[in-house]
């Protein structure tokens, strides 16, 4: 049996049976997509994953990057994959028809990158990168930017970065001090250090362009000086030949995993001869960049749930085939041993798995629904779904990080000893998964800014509108008799996010801002546990729906698995909500009293 | 400044304060120690760690064992490491002094095993099960069998191994297919597989011993045919030479973590020519096994809260070093950056991990004492002790080992993107530490073994006596008014966890053993969390009466930082059982139904 890293039949039915992406081809934008094709890009995602990226996956993290005489090497493969990618479309297909892209809805070209980082999460992100890149340049670049280096990375041939973190400036970006000085000739010339750049340099492309942060001299002070420049590795001279371009790299990580991608410092204009050009206005930079830093968030929490959603197949696949003990309640020796998954500790470390993973996922499919529909909408219709998509994405990007790490160790905790020798994939699953809290904004910077700025903004709009979308769900799941119960449940944990919501806001009036974000991270925990769980009412509103449809089912073990996986959400981690609230109705502002001296002993 | 992995203020607390290691010295049985020895053996734990161990620590991960011409090659230092544990007493400290032992407490050995392994968990490995073989030996062995084979173990000349698993035996013993034939000169002939074997086989050490299960031919079926082995790497001749004993190591393993020990797997009397020495009386070998095993369960749990508390150190260093950021109620970007400790986020993350080792330290010396009580009464007042410690040695095992995983992963976090590079430790700690909840008995195991077989023997009793300790407990707390708030909520968690396992045996009733069982995982979780309260709980009186006992100490931002976390503990973890109590309520038995086929899709 080939290995299995996705399941079609999921990603079908959340694109379909929960999310309706068909609906899509009616607005103008989407006209020219059908069924067919979606399933055929689907398809062939899942064929090129299985062809170029899976074969490699254990590969390029065994043999890492090295820095050699300068330059980065990495696995030969990243070129053949580039190169597929770029002729593909791969990398262009979101991008308009009239810039040579393809249109595709991000629930589909999402449910690829889903695909793609399941099968090889280092691999994954080169393109995903080069899209980004190429994406920002598009939004605020002009055209000639556009033309010289975007439709470059849109073909694979060079890479795409974000190039923001600095050395003494990880998470604080207000403290940049790369530093950009006008030349006089359309360009800027560029000199500071930057820090953890993924796939920042490497020797599978022609080129390395850096969406690069930097602050022109005698800008404002703080995040307000910030602009945004294109920054390459070569420059082009007259002729229209690469030249270096004084970007140099300092060093390449050694990493816990995510091993087949380097991470890079960048040592930028060590000779003065650095030039970067400017990305729309001066200092709007920070702006410009949260575009790409909000995808990317949502790509964080793609890679997330891939991650775990490739790590719960290996572990199904090793649990129905490894044979060990006796069911508890007869335990005579002399019958032989049953399949794990036989044992209920097992199925339920799978159930667990399967609720975190099916429920990351839809999720992110319901934020690529929303981008679908601020693409395709006029103007003056996009608000809510903008809203809605702000609100979500620090949501989007944590459940999936934090709770994929459970979910893979647990999936690793199946194999047993097996899991953590390298002889099975689950370490290397356990390592890679553990960036993901990490980049593009840290677990405890998603919650300051779920709390802090999304929940707040617009006099609570967009948390309004999260309310009603679970109001709605939770209605519409009333009308099935086998949902009722999950659907009161969801609508308590529902009400009991509204009551911490607004007992913290009491606290910021009363104790200010400090104790207000104290617990800005349990907060975050809490809205993700109960997004989820919106999320798998959504799921078992289809499956009733198509129960309804068809009395002989020929998918009956399918749905009832997605329903069993509802269950346990609901039975299992929900409740996690009700020990979460009630520390957050304390907010005694302990962690903001404890000195640091008190840690001292 | 030197590099801290433990802290001997907190040990020296949890021994004097908490525990009262000092009235020890009134039995006979350890009435030649004192303070002053004890002391002295503490300082010398850690001037031995700090020199000998914590040196290589990082150089043995990234030099693991490797299988060369069929000889395991591990560190050079393994060798040193035995042959000062072996001279200064290290191994064999426990041991009556008619053995040559010191008759060393357990609460101050244990602490020594928790300083070791904070230093360096891979090589506190190999003494620990040294003394662990040997101590098996001494219980139930002959004396030959003790002269001939423990005494070189405890000398560090010889390497000691428990060698239960097998590749069709995993956590199911009674499937072990290795067997012993009786050869009539007093040893058995041995044939069979054992896998995943901790140290067992390594080029530092004269000889290997394993203690080893098998099966004697005609045997019983089951668990109840394990006999017990003393079966060596190599065995003495007529003449006293060490000879081969047709012991080969057919594999080692490379593993995500805990690397500088080898596991390996072993081919066990291929040629037919291996010898075996019978341990105790045929038959008997899994309850003298188990002997050793809840030995060695503790030792997980000491393990785990070992490198868990390096993790935490390390990260509590970075986090008091590393500037980035501003308050989030002051701003201004013309301020200089703080130390990231001044953050609300991470002195919640450096609480947690205080609060879970610091917690799980006190849980480990709670049972070292029992042991120790054990040792020292007369056998007819020890069945409390021996109670108390059946009941937590699963507890001790497994709230370390998940929550310590929790602990460094939280850590690594505090590190952010250098976290998870190999320039700090802190990726390394999160390696090592996923291998606690799988040996010894996975975490399911512990379990099933506290809900299914501690909780109900004698009729209860083990439990009642637990629930009589937490009692006197919040009785003592509720004098001090500082406490009566966290006596109070303990109280409260422990009447649920006592509601919670009422209806868990009306279910076994109404339902069965496998829907009983199913949340067992989740039950040990619950009781996990009430024990650490109780345990912070203790600590909580005696910070109080230190407090009560000098008005002017010079201890105080150290009882300061005690009390947050244990104010920490009682906040946010001890919250958790709310959840985890709902869910057990329910016993459903959704796991139980959940068929293999219904994760097809």
């Amino acid at each position: 049996m080939a290995v299995k890293f996705v399941s079609e039949r999921n990603i079908k039915f959340l694109l379909y049976e929960v999310f309706d992406t068909e609906s899509l081809t009616g607005y103008d934008y989407y006209s020219e997509h059908n069924r067919k094709t979606f399933d055929m890009i689907i398809r062939e995602a899942v064929n090129l994953s299985k062809n170029l990226l899976y074969p490699v996956f254990s590969e390029m993290d065994r043999k890492p990057p090295e820095l050699v005489d300068g330059k980065v090497k990495v696995h030969a493969s990243v070129k053949t994959i580039l190169k597929e990618f770029g002729k593909g479309g791969w990398i262009s297909g979101r991008m308009p028809y009239e810039l040579d892209g393809n249109q595709i809805p991000h629930l589909i070209a999402n449910a690829c990158e889903f695909i793609f980082a399941a099968a090889n999460y280092s691999a994954a992100v080169y393109p995903g990168l080069c899209a980004g890149a190429a994406h920002l340049i598009q939004s605020f670049g002009s055209r000639e930017l556009f033309d010289t280096y975007a439709k470059k990375m849109l073909s694979g041939k060079w890479q795409g970065t974000m190039a923001l973190t600095e050395p003494e400036a990880g998470s604080s970006l207000a403290d940049i001090t790369t530093t950009a000085e006008p030349a006089g000739n359309g360009y800027y010339l560029i000199r500071g250090q930057k820090i953890f750049i993924s796939a920042g340099d490497h020797d599978c492309a022609e080129n390395v362009v850096h969406l690069m942060l930097a602050k022109i001299k005698d800008a404002p002070w703080g995040v307000k000086g910030i602009s945004l420049f294109v920054v390459p590795k070569y420059r082009l001279d007259e002729k229209g030949a690469l030249i270096s371009n004084d970007v140099t790299t300092a060093g390449v990580f050694h990493k816990l995993g995510y091993r087949g991608c380097p991470i890079v410092q960048l040592a930028i204009g060590d000779k003065n001869n650095c030039r970067g050009w400017l990305v729309g206005e001066p200092h709007n930079g920070l702006k410009y960049m949260f575009q790409m830093m909000n995808e990317a968030r949502i790509g964080v929490g793609i890679g997330a749930t891939s991650i775990a959603t490739a790590a719960y197949y290996a572990s199904l696949d090793y649990a129905k085939t490894r044979r060990q003990g006796r069911s508890v309640a007869k335990k005579d020796p002399f019958t032989p041993q049953i399949s794990i998954i036989e044992h209920a500790d097992i199925k339920r470390m799978l159930l667990f798995q399967k609720a975190v993973v099916e429920g990351s996922l839809s999720l992110i499919m319901q934020c690529s629904r929303y981008v679908d529909l601020i693409t395709a909408l006029p103007e003056d219709k996009r608000e809510k779904y903008n809203l809605l998509l702000e609100i979500l994405t620090p949501v989007a990007k944590s459940y999936p990080s934090e709770m994929g790490i459970q979910s893979v160790s647990q999936g690793l905790q199946c194999f047993g000893g097996s899991g953590y020798c390298d002889d099975y994939p689950a370490e290397q699953y356990y390592r890679d998964a553990r960036i993901h809290p990490i980049h593009e904004g840290t677990t405890g910077i998603q919650g300051m800014d779920l709390l802090g700025r999304k929940v707040a903004m617009q006099n609570g709009k967009a948390l309004l509108l999260f309310n009603a979308e679970l109001e709605d769900a939770v209605k519409t799941a009333g009308e099935f008799p086998d949902l009722a119960v999950y659907a009161r449940q969801l609508e308590n944990a529902r009400a009991k996010l509204q009551e911490v919501t607004m007992h913290l806001f009491k606290i910021f009036q009363d104790k200010g801002a400090e104790v207000f974000l104290a617990d800005a991270t349990l907060y975050l925990e809490m809205f993700g546990i109960v997004a989820i769980a919106w999320q798998w009412l959504l799921q078992g509103i289809a499956v009733q729906k198509a129960l309804q449809n068809s009395s002989n089912n020929k998918d009956a073990f399918f749905y009832q698995g997605k329903f069993a996986a509802m269950r346990y959400f609901f039975g299992y981690e929900l409740p996690k909500t009700i020990g979460l609230a009630e520390r957050l109705m304390r907010g005694d502002g302990l962690t903001v009293e404890m000195t640091a001296e008190s840690f001292n002993d």
